[in-house]
C-alpha cells in the first residue's frame, strides 16, 4: 500500500510562455521506453515479483524504495507539461463564446493533449504514442533484473540529457536538472547492487553518459544539497536495508554514498489556473467552486480549501 | 510524492496447486482496459492534471485519494498471479539440472508469465496483451472525468464478476471478494460526486452489473467489517474533503458512508518462496541470501532480515 | 447514408454444443488483417476516399456497392461465434448463485469473449489481437486500390479455407461456405476491374488458391442458387454502372456474370438466449423484458415485441 | 445488412484553402478514441452481440438503429478531411512532371495522407495512430453498454467541441456543428434508455460538457430545423420500437423528443477534383474517364455518368 | 547465414542543408507498411518458411535472392535520413556545453530521432510509428504469396514516388531515384513469376502506378546503366534458376530481362561525422577514437583503420 | 549489402512428432523482445547508424559483424518451428478433400500459424504478438548501446534457457543449444567491448543467468567444437579489427577468444515437405514441380533442381 503526499519532489517555476511542441518533447521523459512510467513501473513489478524477500531482503528494499520515488517524478514530470501548457489558450472565459479558443494549436505537434487532454500531460511518447507495459523487464532474475535497472537508467539519463538540449523552457529545465541528479542517484545505486553481487566493478562506467553531471547548470543546486549522492527512504518503518547495498563512493565527486529517512522535503505544488475555454474543468470553473464551497460547509468542514496549494504568480 | 508500507490491503492465502490458466485470467484484473492498472492510472493522471484544486478541493481530494488506494490493489493483484503460479515448476533446484524443469508449462495459455516473467504476473491483460496507455483518461473536465469514472468502476465490476465465475483458485477468489467490495466503494464514490454536483440520481442505478455484493460469498467479511461504506484516507495529512463529497447512504445497505483517517491494517504480504530452476531469484538463491547476510554485517545491520512477511505454510 | 434491415444473409444453424476454442479461430474471419471488418472497411475508405466519381463512376459504383454487402458479413462472423460461444455457461439464471458459472472456461483460447464480451464476438483476430486501421488500405490510386483488393480477397480465401479445416462445428461450416461464395464473387469482381481498365488477363488466375469452389460441400447450395456469379446491387437508387465492370464469364464455371438489383432475401435472424449468469443482458433477464413490455405500452406500442425473429429450437 | 445510398446527411462546403494540419486535426473526430469509428463500431457491435433481442426490443432497437445513423458520421468525416486536403498539391496535371508536386507537404502534420491516402482521409486519430478494435466496448450487460454508450457520446461531445475551437475551416465548422447536434441526440437518447431502465434521473447531467449547444452558430440550423429532439429509423421496416426509450422531453430546450421514419434529407455528395500529381485516381486521370465510358457503353449504359453528385465551385 | 559488405548499393551525396521533417518523411520507406523493412522481411519470411523447396526451385530462388537485395536497401534508406540530419546539432563539441545544442528541434516532427535515435533513422515510419511484424505475410502458397509480393512492390512504388515529390534534399531524391529502379525490377519479377506460373499476363498493367519510370530524372542514370532489367544474384553459389522464372521483355522498354552474377558494385559509404553535443558516438569522440587506435595496436593491427570509407566533403 | 548462402548455422533433426504449442513457445526467440529479430535489427541498426565509423573502427566492425551472424539464427529459428509444425495436416493430398485437414488445430496456442502462416514460424512472440520495430535500441552513443547490448544478450539468455526447460522437441533443443553457445559468445563480446573502453570489470558477472553453460547437454558439442570462444567474421573483405575488442579469456572456461575469418561450415538446410492441404505451396504440389522443370528447361538451366538441400527422412 502507499500513503500519498501532496507535495512535488522539488520547485518548480510558475506558467510563463507556453510551449506546446516543447511540451510534446518532454511526454518522452513521461511515457518514453525509458520515461518515469518505465522506471516506475519496472521497479514496482520487480518488487510486486520478487520471491524469497527475506533471502535478499537488502535488494528487495533497494528496488522496492525506489520503485516509490519514481511515483513522484511521474509527478513532477507531469506538473512540467501542465505548466509548460497553461496558457495556451485563454485562461478566463472572456466573452464566453469558444469560437476559435484553440487558434493555432492545430499545428502542435502533440493534439491530443488538447483535445483529448486538458491542456495536460498523457501517458505518452513523445511521438505521440501510449506508454506499453511492454516497457517492463521484471524477469524475477536478480542479476538480470539489476543488469536490466542499470541499462535503464542509463539510457533514461541519455534521453533527460537530449531533451534538455532540446527545450529551454525554464520548467522543462528545473525538471530535467533535477532528474539527472535524481536518475544518477538510481544508476548508481543499480551499479552498486551488481558491484556487490557480483565483484563486477561497474564504477568506472560513470558518468555514462560521459559528461559530468556538474556540467549541467540546472543540476548545481541538487548536488549542493547532497542530493546526488543520497537515497530517501520514503516508507514510515520499511526497507531498512537499503544501506547493505547502497555504499562507497559517489563515482563522479567521491562523496559517501547515505541513505536518509523519509521522502525529502519538496515543495508546495502549483495549483495551475483552469482554462475554461477548454472546459477545465468547466466552462464555468467558478460555479464548480460554489458547489465545493456548499459541499464543505454541509459537511461541516472548513470554508476555505483545506489543501495547502502555491498559487505561482504567472 | 508517496510513502510506501509494505503491507497488504488484506490477507490472501499462501500457494497451494498452481494454476497457469486461472493466472492468465486473472491477467485481465491488472492490465486489462478495466484493470487495476488502469484505475491506479486514470485517477493518478486526473490528479497530476487537475487544474484549480482549491476551486474543486472536494473533488481533487476525493480522486487523489482513490489514486493511491489503486496502488495497493495492482500489487495485490500480482500477489494473487503469483501464489496461482508458485510451483508450476519446482521450488527447489533439486539435482541442479535444468533439463525439462518447465515440462507442461507450454501449454499455459500466458507462455510469457514464464519465460519474460519468473512465474509472475504481467503488466498484461488475460489475452497476452501489455497495457497501455491508451486506457487513461484524463479530460480535465470534471463532470466528464467523474463520468468516465463511474464507467469505469462499472465496468471493473463486471470484469471480476466474470472472473470470480471462472477462475476457483482461492487466492483469486479472495481477490476478486476483496476488490468487488472496495472497487464498489469506488463506484459509489464517484457516482455521488456526479449526485453532487449535477443532481443526477444515480443512487438508483445499483448494483450494476444489478447482483447483490452480498451474494458473492468472499464479499461477506469485508462488508462484515465495514469496508463496503467506507473510504481510507491514504496520506498522513492531506486528502482532509473527501467527505464533502463521499456522504449520505449506500445504495444497497443503506448505511452512512463515512471516511477513516489513514490506510487499513490490511495483512503482512506472504514471501513466496524462489522458483530456483526458472532462476528466480538465481539458480542458486541460497548464496544469494549469503551475500546479502555479509552485506547486512558489513553494512552495521542487523543479522537477520529486519522486513516483516508472513512465511505461509504451503 | 445507410439503412439497415435486420435479416442475416443467409441461414445459420441453432446453437449446438458450444465450442469456444472454434469460436476463437473463427474469430480470424471478424478482425484479421484479412477478415469481413477488413474487407468491410478497406472498401469503405475506398468509396470515401474516390475523387472524380463522375469519371470513373462504374468503378466507384463497384467499389461502393461492395463494401456493402461486406457490412452483412460482419453481421454473420459476428451471428457464427455468437452461436458457438451460446450456451458456454448456463443459459437459465437456475439458483441464483454465479459461483463457478464460468468453470472451465479459463482454459479457452479467447477469455475476452467471456470477461470483455458477453459470450460474444470482439473486433479480434485469432490470437486475441484488435482489428486496427492499420489493415485499410485506401491509396486513391485507382489500379492500385484494385490490385489492392484482388490480393485482400485472395488471401481472404485463404483465411476462409482454413478456418473451414480447423473448425467443424455447423455454424461456422455454414458461414464458411457462404463466404467463400461471396467472397469469390468480390475476387472476381476486382479480376474483372483490372482488366477492363488494363487488359491484363487476371482469369487465368482462378481458383485462388488453387482448389475448385465446388469441392466445399456447404458452398454448393450457395453455387446452385447462382450466387457465385452475381451482385446484388445493395441499394434502393444507386450504383447503377456495376455492371460495365462486372460481366464477362464466371472463370471457374463459365456462367455469365451478373448484376442483381436489391439485397438476397437472406434469412431471419436466430434470437439467440440470454446468458444470464454471464450478465447478458442482465443477471435478471425477464425484469428487463417486463420493462421493455412496459414502455411498449406507455409509448403506444403493440404489447409484443414487433421485430421479427427466427428462434432456433437449440 | 444493409442498403446504402449515395447522399450525405448534411451539405459541406466546396473545397476551399487546403489545410493539413486542420485536416490532420479532424481525424480525431474519424479514428480517436470517441471519434465516429468508434460509435459506428461500438454500437455496430453491441447490436450483433444482442441476445434476447425480443425481450429488450426497444433497446435493441434504439442501439441498432443510432449504428446505422453513424455510418452516416464517418462517411461526413472522410469528406470533411478529403475537402480540406484538396488541392494541397496540384489537382491539374499540368506539364507532366511530378518533381515537387507535394512541395511543403513534409511539414504537415499527418504525411500518411498524402503518402499512404491520396490527399485524403485515415483510420487515425489526430497522432497518427490507427483506430484499433480495442475502442469497442460491449459487454452485453444491457445496463452497463448503455453506462458505457452514454460516456461514449459525453467524450464525443467534448472531441467534437475542442476540434470545433482548434480548426475554423469551414468544413471543419460545417461538420462539428453537425455532428454536435446529432450526437447530442445520441446522448439523450442513451441517458433516458438507462432512466426508462433503473430510474436514475439523468436529465440533469445535461448538457455536459457544460455549454449550450445553442452557443455554437454552426448548430443553429440543425436545431432550428428540429434535428436536435429527432431520431431517425434508418431502416426501411426494422426498429419499430424506439419511442418506447426515445422520449420525454429535451433537457436542453424542452422539445419533446420524436422519432422520424426513414433518414433524412440529407445532401448530394460533393465530387471532389483529382489530384493526378499524386496518382489519384491516376497520373492521367482522363484516361480512366475514357475507359469508363467506353465500358458504359459497351454494357448498354447512358453515356453518361449515371450517378448524382453535387459539383461544388471551388 | 549471410557474408556482409561494407558497400553501399549506390552512391549518396554528402551531407548538406539537414533536413529533420524530410528525414522524418523518408522514414516511410524504411518502417512503413511499404518501406524497405517489410520488402526485406516478408521475401526473408516467405524464404524461410519455404516447403518443397526442391519441387519449385526457380521461384525458392527468386523469392531468397530479392531478400538478399533488400537488406541492401534499408541500408541505404538509413544511410540517407543520417545523411539529413548531419547537422541538425553542431558537429564538433565546441565549448564543451551542451546547453541548447538542439535548439529548433523540438519543433521536428520526429523527435524520437533526436531523443532515442543520435540524430538518425529508426524502424520508425513517417509518422513515427514502429515497423511490425504485421507486416509480413507469408502464407506458404506460392501463388498467393508472389500475388502480395506484386502488390506489395506496386503499394512501395506508390510511396517512393510520393516520397519523391514531398521531398527534394538531393539524399533524398538520389535513394527515391536508385530504389524506384530496383523495386521496379522486382515488381517485374513478380509478376513474371506469375505469368509463369499461371498464364495470367501482367506485363499489361506496367508501369503501375501508371507513370514511365523514365520520367523521374534521377532513375535515369541507373536506367543507362542497364539496371532496370537486371537481377543480381546475391550469393557466391546459390540461387542458380533464378533465369527460370525472370526472363522475357521488360514491359516499359522492352529490353530483354537478365540475371547478372554477383552483387552490383555500389559505393564506398560515407563515413558521417560525429554529432558529439548529442553523444554520437560519445561527447569526447576523439577519446574513443585514441582507445581504438591503442587496441588495435595492442592487437598487433595496423595502426590506421582498415575499413574502406568515403569521406564526404560536407 | 549482403551475400546470401543457402546454408543453416546448425545442423537442424528431421521433423519428427509435430508439437504446435512447443513451436508457439519457440516463437518467443524469433520475435519476442529477446528473440534473434530483436538481436538482428538491434546491431544491424547500431551498424547502419555508427558515425564516424573510422574513429571507432573495431567496435564498428565488431557490432556490424555480429549483425550478419544474427541473421543466421533467425533463419535457424524459422527452420526450427517448421520442423516442429510439420505433419500437424497430412503431408499428402490424400483423397483431395480438404474437410477436417487441421482438426485439432482449434486448440493450438498460435492459431496464425496455420491460418496465416503455411504451418510455419511468423515474426511473433510466444504469445502472438508481432516483434515490432520498438525493440530496437540504437542510441548512437557508443558506451551505452553496448551496455544495451551487454543487457540484451543476457536477457536473451534468459529466454533461451526458460525454453529450453519448456519443450523437449529434439529440434528445439539443437536449437536452443546452439543459440546458448553463439549468444554467449556476443555476450562476452559486448562485455569485452566495454571492459576495453571503460575499464569495467564485466567479466565476473558470467555467468549470467547464474548457470554454467556446458550444464546444458545440447551445448557440449558446440564447445567441444570451440565455438563458445570464437566470432566468425562473416564477410569476404570487411571487418578485419574485431580482435582489437574480441580478446582475452573466456570468463567461463579460461580459453583464449578468437576471430576466425569466414562463417562456419553449417549444414545444407532440410527441404521440408508440403503441406498440400494447407496450400503449402499448393493443394497440387507436384503441378508447380511439373511447371518448374518446364521453365527450368525453357531456360537452358539442368533438368534437376540446382539447389542443394538435405532432404530428411521423417
Amino acid at each position: 500500500m502507499i500513503l500519498r503526499i501532496d507535495r512535488w519532489g522539488t520547485e518548480l517555476p510558475p506558467p510563463s510562455d507556453p510551449d506546446p511542441n516543447a511540451a510534446a518533447a518532454v511526454q518522452e521523459l513521461m511515457g518514453g521506453r525509458f520515461g518515469e512510467m518505465s522506471t516506475f513501473m519496472n521497479y514496482t513489478f520487480q518488487s510486486f515479483n520478487f520471491r524469497n524477500k527475506q533471502g535478499a531482503r537488502p535488494f528487495y528494499d533497494l528496488v522496492a524504495n525506489i520503485a516509490a520515488e519514481e511515483f513522484g517524478h511521474i509527478e513532477l514530470v507531469a506538473a512540467t507539461i501542465n505548466t509548460m501548457l497553461t496558457g495556451a489558450s485563454p485562461t478566463s472565459n472572456g466573452d464566453g463564446s469558444i469560437e476559435g479558443a484553440m487558434d493555432g494549436l492545430k499545428d502542435a505537434r502533440n493534439t491530443q493533449q488538447f483535445i483529448a487532454g486538458g491542456h495536460a500531460a498523457l501517458p505518452q511518447d513523445s511521438n505521440g504514442r501510449p506508454w506499453t507495459g511492454d516497457n517492463v523487464f521484471a524477469s524475477g532474475d536478480l542479476v538480470e533484473d539489476l543488469t536490466h535497472n542499470f541499462f535503464l537508467e542509463t539510457a533514461a539519463r541519455q534521453n533527460k540529457l537530449r531533451v534538455y538540449e532540446m527545450v529551454d523552457h525554464p520548467a522543462a529545465r528545473a525538471l530535467t536538472g533535477y532528474l539527472l541528479v535524481r536518475g544518477g542517484v538510481h544508476q548508481i545505486a543499480y551499479a552498486r547492487a551488481i558491484e556487490n553481487l557480483t565483484g563486477a566493478q561497474l564504477m568506472k562506467m560513470f558518468p555514462t553518459p560521459r559528461i559530468a553531471t556538474e556540467k549541467i547548470p540546472e543540476c548545481l543546486p541538487h548536488i549542493e544539497r547532497g542530493d546526488h549522492k543520497r537515497i530517501y527512504r520514503f516508507s514510515p518503518d520499511d526497507y531498512q536495508e537499503i544501506a547493505a547495498v547502497f555504499n562507497g563512493q559517489h563515482p563522479e565527486t567521491g562523496d559517501e554514498l547515505e541513505v536518509v529517512d523519509g521522502p525529502p522535503e519538496g515543495a508546495l505544488p502549483n495549483d495551475l489556473p483552469p482554462q475554461p475555454k477548454a472546459f477545465v474543468p468547466d466552462f464555468h470553473p467558478e460555479e464548480i467552486a460554489e458547489i465545493a464551497a456548499r459541499l464543505r460547509t454541509d459537511a461541516g468542514l472548513p470554508k476555505e480549501p483545506t489543501g495547502e496549494v502555491n498559487e505561482p504568480a504567472a
